[in-house]
């Protein structure tokens, strides 16, 4: 397992680090977040991302802010409602970027009364307690689906739902964790991901360093390996799922999910809780972010494209449920998954 | 139109020119093809490439080793054979290669006997022949194609299969610019094909020089723009077609194919006659050619994967018939092909 991808070192006067995506996989570098500016812009340019790692980063980052304040209550409380809705506008597609700050925000409002410092305490308490859990969630969700990659299979990712977005094992890549754990054999095709390369520059890198057979290919490709019969699985993460089950997950998912229907193979979605917005009725309401050109114009570091040509470059697409065989969360597998199965796993769990 | 893609300029004298697409769309270079073995350099490194135009650009360099063969006929017939075996190997796939130089060899067989400068001056005007008749063709393409480009329309390509590809006017974006010529309005969606960015380097140029409205996107976003109701109709090219039908294309054009079924968008597939293989039965006869890890891991100038990584670099896939909703071929339009219908069209134009 890779140092995790956000932590917060030592205690009120302490620090947030962050492993700085953007320069993997040619450099390994920790990187500390010291205003609450520096992690805005740390989500948004994706030196972090992947969804559950981003809920992480903005719960440390409202830490990162009430450390500036003054030790009286009001002033921290007011240094939370700044903090939260300035982090908010940093990513509109990932919902637990939103579920973690409401958190913060709710924790601040109950603590409310026992003074500044006390207040900062708890709100640092907390941010650990979301990363925490999101490393539980994550060893569960790998427990629920490990089943799913047998001896000898061939899985497909796309972009990266690895422990680097997220606080542990991953998401999508927690299942291939454990089964590897297991001493399971199977191999990896990782999709590139354009525009900007996760399944390259991360998932490559973190299933190297674990020792797990892994072959790049470019997005392009997986049609053609699906064709040959080298793909028995297919498991990505999600950024949101709504009531009904349809979910927005990186740019080029859903033509995995048609590529793979149309293969018969399983397309499976491993996310924690905390993605799933059950407010939306469908995928057709999930916001999606809309990025500059120059990604995909001049991504590798020179333009390779003519200057000023029109460009459509989305970030996350919509995977509709009926094309989804399951839904792994840390409360088990919902297979098939509609509104009413949704609402059973985690309506049970919210009464829990 | 921009310039020939691949051109002769003067007589036997004269020399054999190429635009260098290697360098667009930053710039804009013709460069001469000295030596038989610049021209085997610049079909594998594809400075020249898309089927036809590398079926000329052979047929070319036929004729640049003859150039350097004395008069004497019995030398110049070696020089052909020589040639011929020698540019044969420079890339596997496009039939249109083999095509042109098994054109060249007989033209020289059936030369025979009228001495070495005669038949260096008959092996150039075959050379010219085989251009001028793809020019014809790309735009006999055009003509039987135009139809599909209605006004308002929406059309996705994928590499280039354009101009660039061909002796003029493309096979793909034939249909584009006579659509165009007619002044019908649509706009043009091009898929930017990972590894080498043939669309967003070569497509996206030719048809802004064109005035087409075309706008640029990464291989992974077609999907989503096939379900915003966007793309009407989908025109590639191809590499080799095999007696039923089925077609090797670049990489990637296969899992558009699937898209486009499942879209319910019609996939059309242009190209001349000589694209046409009826020696295989099948594309599972065709050959892929694999290339090179580092177009994957380190395409644009700097690294973008583990150091060491496997990597997955097929250049082309196979599109079963079942896909494809007609073949636009100088000889009209082959629809719902299959071996029956490209027996009838293919074999009453080859007694003509």
């Amino acid at each position: 397992m890779p140092e995790p991808t956000v932590r917060w070192v030592g205690g009120l006067d302490g620090r947030m680090e962050i492993i700085d995506q953007t320069l993997l996989p040619l450099e390994f570098k920790v990187v500390p977040c010291r205003t609450v500016e520096e992690v805005w812009e740390a989500v948004r340019t994706l030196r972090v991302r992947g969804a559950p790692a981003i809920g992480v980063a903005a719960a440390m980052g409202v830490v990162v802010a009430v450390q500036a304040a003054p030790d009286d209550e009001a002033e921290v409380l007011r240094a939370v409602g700044r903090a939260a809705d300035y982090l908010a506008t940093s990513r509109p597609t990932a919902v637990n970027l939103f579920w973690a700050l409401d958190r913060m925000r709710r924790t601040a409002e109950q603590a409310r009364g026992r003074g500044g410092r006390a207040l900062k305490e708890t709100l640092l308490a907390e941010a650990r307690a979301i990363r925490d859990e999101d490393a539980d969630m994550c060893r569960r969700i790998g427990d629920h689906g490990q089943h799913l990659v047998t001896e000898g299979c061939g899985v497909l990712t796309h972009c990266n739902a690895g422990s680097l977005a997220t606080a542990e094992y991953g998401t999508a890549l927690a299942p291939l964790y454990r089964a590897h754990e297991r001493g399971r054999r199977f191999r990896v095709w990782a999709d590139e991901t354009r525009p900007l390369l996760q399944g390259a520059r991360l998932t490559m890198w973190e299933l190297q360093q674990a020792g797990i057979d892994c072959t790049l290919l470019c997005d392009s490709m997986a049609a053609a390996v699906m064709r040959e019969g080298r793909i028995h699985l297919v498991l990505v993460g999600a950024d949101r799922i709504a009531a009904n089950g349809d979910m927005a997950n990186k740019i080029g998912t859903y033509g995995v999910a048609v590529l793979a229907r149309h293969h018969g193979v399983p397309f499976y979605v491993a996310a924690p809780s905390s993605t799933f917005d059950l407010d939306l009725d469908s995928g057709d309401a999930i916001p999606i972010e809309q990025r500059g050109a120059e990604e995909v114009t001049c991504g590798f570091g020179r333009p390779t494209a003519p200057p000023g040509c029109a460009v459509y470059n989305p970030a996350f697409d919509v995977t509709p449920a009926e094309l989804i065989a399951g839904l792994l969360t840390e409360r088990g597998l919902i297979e098939r998954p509609d509104r009413a199965r949704i609402a059973a796993v985690l309506g049970r769990a919210e009464r829990a």
